[in-house]
């Protein structure tokens, strides 16, 4: 009775996804892969799955209940129409289409099917420490938030490979990502800052600061910074009407030697969001076992291609940029319970 | 091709385990269940899986390939040896056994069958703020360890059931084994001091304070307090010749508001080490699956008798207690590669 | 050979620097009192001060080696006018004058005497945690700095008394001057945000985000909340190209009980930065009794009569207010060792 | 107005505390000074200051109010009754004296005069972080004390110099004042076990782990540990009944770079300590002006006597030594007011 799952893209987030599927996690199985390079679907596929030439053939196979897509952006649009017109659960990576009318397609033809059917990779809204945080704002004991201080920085990113608008159309959705989750929020506007430059970066355009305007006035604070050579330090505060509520350090031992009273930093993303990783699939599994979907909507992927398309005029005009957006769905306004930990 | 469980015991505890083996892991079913009363057992039993009458027709069943031991202490014994008999792979929970004797007979069967096959549930080996711990000794970065601070404070205990020996007899051992694993070393004897009593305990000899001499040298001082009202605190603190090292604080929200600076620590066991005991299955799953046994072993299950026999002698003479032990089975000193989490 | 100090204003800010120099502090005694209330001047005097009934008989007084103004900020151009005219050190409470026009008179009457005689009182700039602060800074270990977050929480305001514009001409003078000194760098811009208001302040403009724009490309980045109920929050964090440098918590007793691991938090600026104040005179009294000044300059007064200015029409116009200053004279350039503390 | 005080033993420690009385307190003037070498005294006395031949002669020189005794432990009782003969106030390095029978001298002399005359250099009493931490225990707020856990490391101490018995008889003396004081406490026995011994020290006993054994029945656990290579740390940590309060960190700058999130630590008694000096003095002298003495007592000099003595039999004796003392002097039992901070 387990979930059988078909991955399509089998690079290096598709495999880490097999991995997880296949040795961590209960009540699924992968039965089916797929990738534009046959020979590396086969070397992923695990023993007994079966290796499809297209992504189409995997996902009307009748073996398969519900697929995960792990391709490049551009392919999303068409692969999760396919899924919709099929009635098949679907996990999207991020992006999940790479254009705003791509993403409209998408929710048209799921507000059609009657019932959520995808799933969009945001993991940070799984992890425990951030779960922990909206936790003590819906609580209410702290007031309403007014401010909210996003830090994103990573120790280096590959050169010549990342370009300066990557952190606005690639790191900055996290951060957008978890604003409005958190704050159970839209985003109405966006403004970009852009302080002295690193040197580690040369060119790049690093760090950048990016203001999020949420419909209820709230200020979202972001700094990305992507040389910061020290590790992956991923920090949040909300500052409400009577107190702060923040992420904690992460768990590591603390030492006491010549360089102080301290404690380790995780090194890269991996590290951090393993844990989410896990109970992002775990979630999927149980919501797609049923036959639908939980967790981040394509409305969600939507408003994420919104916010990056604003960030990158924000930073060429140095102004304020308006986000418009269609009317929402109801199919994506229904309060969800987020699951336990 | 998952591993097939019988699991024998489905009190709060073993029920826990079936929950655990059903829902959270992977690789596993849960294929048997038996209790001394069979309507408990036949109302813990997962779908399709066997209730046993007895604990000897569990183990016998071919269709089980590992036994998951929850029943009480003092049937322990014979539900191990005929694990052993059958050569399956077993996993019990502490304490292993109710004496030093019964210990040997069982370390004596598993010697004879020539493989581990025994794992007793230490759960907290397995906890990753330890092993992080460990990590940073076995680096060696920090020299010699010296001294070693044990603090283990719960909220409150069962007024009536909990009694002044059991923080000697029971709640000792977890401090006590994972000095043995942290340090690497044994326990050669046990003095006991009993400061001023807590008015929350009536006449519960509590706190207690424990110095474990360790065969290095190393000095073990540990603190139980079984009534400090607040949550429950595990805390650990290595003093070594070059710097310290210390369990940190757990993850938790960083609020500030009228209490001040603050997070929130632990209501008790589960919330704590709800981890460490997936992921003690996670491991036995593998080991079990492989028709073995790693972790906690036999040899541990006895040495932790023989610390509480020690522990309760040493709080009537007020004197340092010493531990004699029969010499090491060889079973037991195979160098262990512990499991990267 | 102490050093004879009058002080003009014997308000409650007058009378706790009376308090300061006659018990706190060695090196220094209080010879000369005035206020514009004679009944408040005398009963605040110590015992064998004198009592002026203006501030310009006080400040020609041949018994009188310096000056504390303490007064009002409008009375202050022409109480500094006098003290120059005098040649006599005289340490200003905030704000040094009123405008940018009379801090220009001021400065040219500094100027024209030829050596420094007035410090302002920023405090800060004394404070051990900022001063260890900028010592990591200036060590360069960290790479250059290329933004900075301050916080500056009020746990509440007089209602009524304090209106919108106070944040920006009264608090943020504080967060701005210590951006200046701790990155040794200038203002050009000011920009202000109003995000969500807090229920606490009623119609109060509160919380607001400032930021400032340096000379380097540094962005300083504010959040001024004067409403936060719990305490007064002090927070600065540099991010430099390798590494992050933050002010610590405040010392305060670690208790773990019902409400968490917790630290308490200052009540109020008082108590936050009282060591500050007597740093803050110990090295004015020093360099006084040297006849000259140290520390924040008249320049410096001069540059926040400016920012204010900026902020307030920022905060209207909600754009980048540039800052335009006069040519700095030199005596304000002057490389100057920061006295160890 | 000034207090005139006489300085006796200008060695290292008696420089210091002139530099203090003349360049950082208010309210005290150094008027004399006397040294077994006069070519010491002479050049540490201050501009101003007579140099005695004999201490005899500095105690009762008309001109001096009070003395300050820095001169070495052998010598203290003598002087301290000449003071007492004088009626003078006297502030007096540890060790009080060296023996019991001597400290009871001192006391019937003390107690004779009918005043207190005699402040003993316990300066961790006017440490801000343990006056907190008092402060929580003696609101009641979590109940009794139970146990106390005191840290006393070194980085190093002088090869040859420092001996094995130092821990015991110069370094402990320091934990045992402030656990008495804390907890409001006598101790009644010691005991002390040797751990594992860190080769930092090559033959030096060390580490040590002390028990004191207080009136009540609370057990202090005492760490000393004088190599420890990464600085001076001192902690302390009180189990109460209901929570936990322990000193916190020193306040230093949060550095995040490539050794995680650290702060720095002190590297010696010094820099931790400079404050308490400071304000051991400041109380001194306000106690002095008026003729007597507060804080640590005659009676406290006679019991760190007793501690060391039971201490040094307790490690060649491996049992609890009690401690027997005589009654203690109504003159030393007066409930006296902590000054504010
Ligand atoms: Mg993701
Ligand atoms: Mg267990
Ligand atoms: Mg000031
Ligand atoms: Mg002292």
């Amino acid at each position: 009775m387990s979930l059988k799952v078909g991955v399509i893209g089998t690079g290096m987030i598709g495999q880490d996804h097999i991995r997880r599927l296949t040795q961590v996690l209960s009540g699924v199985e992968v039965v089916a892969v797929n990738d534009i390079a046959m020979d590396r679907a086969e070397s992923a596929a695990p023993a007994g799955a079966k290796v499809f030439e297209t992504p189409q053939e995997l996902i009307n196979d009748e073996n398969v209940d519900a697929i995960v897509i792990c391709s490049w952006g551009p392919a999303h649009e068409e692969q999760l129409l396919a899924c919709i017109a099929a009635g098949k659960p679907v996990f999207c990576e991020k992006p999940l289409v790479t254009s705003a009318e791509s993403a409209i397609r998408v929710m048209e033809a799921e507000v059609a099917y009657g019932k959520r059917l995808v799933q969009v990779g945001f993991m940070r809204r799984f992890d425990a420490d951030y779960r922990r945080l909206k936790t003590v704002l819906d609580s209410g004991a702290l007031g309403a938030p007014l401010m909210y201080k996003s830090v994103h920085r990573n120790a280096s990113v590959p050169e010549g490979l990342y370009t300066s608008d990557m952190p606005l159309n690639d790191t900055l959705v996290h951060d957008a990502d978890i604003s409005r989750w958190l704050l159970d929020d839209e985003i109405t506007g966006v403004e970009v800052r852009v302080p002295r430059r690193s040197t580690r970066g040369n060119d790049l355009r690093d760090p950048v600061m990016v203001m999020l305007h949420m419909s209820s006035g709230v200020i979202v604070d972001v700094e990305i910074s992507v040389n910061v050579a020290y590790g992956y330090d991923i920090r949040g505060e909300l500052s409400c009407e009577t107190g702060i509520a923040a992420l904690p350090n992460r768990p590591a031992t603390v030492i006491t030697d010549q360089f102080g009273i301290r404690q380790a930093i995780p090194e890269d993303w991996r590290e951090r969001f393993i844990e989410a990783y896990d109970q992002e699939f775990r979630e999927w599994i149980a919501a797609a076992s049923a036959g639908t979907a939980t967790g981040p909507t394509t409305w969600d992927g939507y408003t994420s291609t919104l916010v990056a398309d604003a960030a990158l005029r924000a930073v060429d005009s140095g102004k304020l940029e308006k986000i418009e957006m269609i009317e929402k769905p109801a199919l994506y306004s229904a309060v969800e319970k987020i699951a336990a930990e």
